[in-house]
């Protein structure tokens, strides 16, 4: 089934996106339908974050569901608010849209991006549909708040660095989507692509998830991160943005960085150095973070928290210790995205 | 001069145009550096609006400079906080760009962007920048704080409606350049189109101001409008949007709906009906708003305020009344950008 946009137009597709939506956040006074959302944050700090997403730029069609880009989208967003030890609370969302996509497709999206709120008890307060003459654009905007906001800038000497979770599978991910969409196009038969086995790249790559579940570990232990970054970019890139902010610099050890078993077989398979996807490849949305010495037997503790080393003084340098123990400086190469500009 | 924007990379051109930014405003804690800006709001409701604007939907590169495109991109989510009866205080900025803009020409869009945002006092606390396969996309966010936050949904029956600055202008404009444009491309000869004696609907179209100083007059004034909305989609379609939140009817006079000399040189020039041009032309940026009876005198004493007619409720429907005394019954025809999926 397909209906076109213009035989409901942007009114009646809005209507029609955000008829259930029920705020669950104290802070959400009014959300959509007016020239602006209206939100109250008496007694905490309020975050904002935002992200323009473009097809062919930040994701590719051909592999990525609506839904599982609805739901990317969304959690990016978590991802950065989460990172500031904060709570996402609410989420603006502009698609524009090329001919091409019917008013199901809109809803697949949307679809994705309300699975992802739900699961975060986050609202939807700002919708924003119109046309695109190629692509399809999406613009995400979250706002959140925190009572003790945790920026890049507070890691001292000495501090320990953690990081949730694994490194490198989403990056794994995105090689396996990209290496069978060639394989495909490259053969007249319709054969379907091998993914078994490597579900969790794909997932990794497809749908990931924001680490709200870390922020609260780390509350409920009554660690307070001194410094702390979502790793959009790859760890180096993060680790980097620490060392600059707080003024100190760092040794992280390879043997140390947390890294999946499907990761590294597939590394193999592709005949690439496995820490450099570690420390390069983007999108995990994991947590990087330091915390203070003392608190050491506490992280420890934590389930899924890696430690990976440790900051010392700027002069220092920041470096990886590989595994025969080698030093080598930490080079942000970062993920391609944003760094570059194509086409 | 001609810079290629990887020769600085996305971090480097973000903390280029960024590095002379100081907030303003005392609810900015943190601006551009982190995952997330950090903003306080213990005393005010908090205003959160968004765009996406598109190359080609949108705008025509053509003819718009870069620095009136970013003027009017912020311009119109201020328009938006306004709208609300609040003020703007914080922006941010997402782009994508492809190959064809230069880092000379971001600076052209962040130096409209910045101007705006000086004229307004608003700080920009979060940037952006990253590539697009075709044209230009640009997303703002736009937060701002009222005391006393003015809804679409507050007209009651009897009450006024009035309208500040005059409209159909900046949809002249439009047609103007469009026609110039035309011109332009039918011709081999490098011809100059003539805009003298134009240059109002020029800058009504290409540099809107949003009616902060009207927000500010009606407060001075001791007015609180029962309803407010800004003028972005066309009168008719705003107007509609106020009665259906309101539950009420309308009564509107077009004899009373304020037209600039130019519009009506242009609009008989075009052999466009000038109360359509009005009515349904958008992008003003005017407020419209309705205030009780008994402010009458008050608000008939402020400069630039038209008073268009009056609410009623609404079994008698909403309707202009032409200068023959005839009913028509309003449509919202509005304003074409987003409400089809063009291409």
């Amino acid at each position: 089934m397909r209906t076109e946009i213009s035989t409901l137009g942007e009114f009646g597709l809005i209507d029609r996106l955000t008829a259930s939506i029920t705020p669950v956040n104290e802070s959400t006074k009014r959300g959509v339908g007016d020239d602006a959302a209206v939100l109250s944050y008496p007694d905490k700090e309020v975050l904002v974050t935002t992200d323009l997403l473009m097809e062919g730029v930040h994701f590719d069609l051909t592999y990525v569901p609506l839904k599982h880009l609805g739901y990317k989208a969304a959690m990016v967003n978590f991802s950065d608010i989460y990172a500031m030890n904060g709570k996402p609370r609410q989420l603006t969302i502009s698609v524009a849209l090329s001919k091409r996509f019917s008013v199901e497709d809109v809803e697949e999206l949307y679809a994705g991006i309300r699975l992802a709120c739900e699961r975060h008890e986050v609202d939807v307060v700002g919708g924003d549909t119109s046309s695109s003459l190629t692509g399809l654009a999406i613009s995400c905007t979250c706002i959140g708040d925190a009572a003790d906001v945790v920026y890049r800038s507070g890691a001292k000497p000495t501090d320990l660095i953690c990081v949730s979770g694994d490194l490198g599978g989403a990056y794994m991910g995105l090689q396996l989507l990209e290496r069978e969409k060639a394989v495909f196009h490259g053969q007249k038969e319709d054969i379907q692509p091998d993914f078994a086995g490597k579900e969790y790249l794909l997932e990794r790559q497809l749908k990931p998830e924001a680490r709200g579940d870390v922020v609260k570990q780390l509350s409920d232990a009554g660690i307070r991160p001194t410094s702390m970054i979502d790793i959009s970019d790859g760890l180096s890139s993060e680790l980097l943005h620490i060392c600059k902010q707080s003024g100190v610099g760092c040794r992280v050890y390879e043997e140390h960085i947390p890294i999946d078993y499907q990761t590294a077989v597939m590394a193999e398979e592709f005949n690439m150095n496995l820490s450099t996807c570690a420390l390069n490849g983007g999108e995990d949305y994991e947590l990087l973070f330091t915390v203070p010495l003392e608190d050491r037997e506490k992280v420890m503790a934590l389930k899924g928290i890696k430690l990976i080393g440790y900051m010392t003084k700027p002069d220092d340098g920041s470096c990886l210790i590989t595994r025969d123990g080698q030093e080598f400086a930490l080079k942000a190469q970062g993920w391609q995205h944003d760094n570059k500009v194509s086409n």
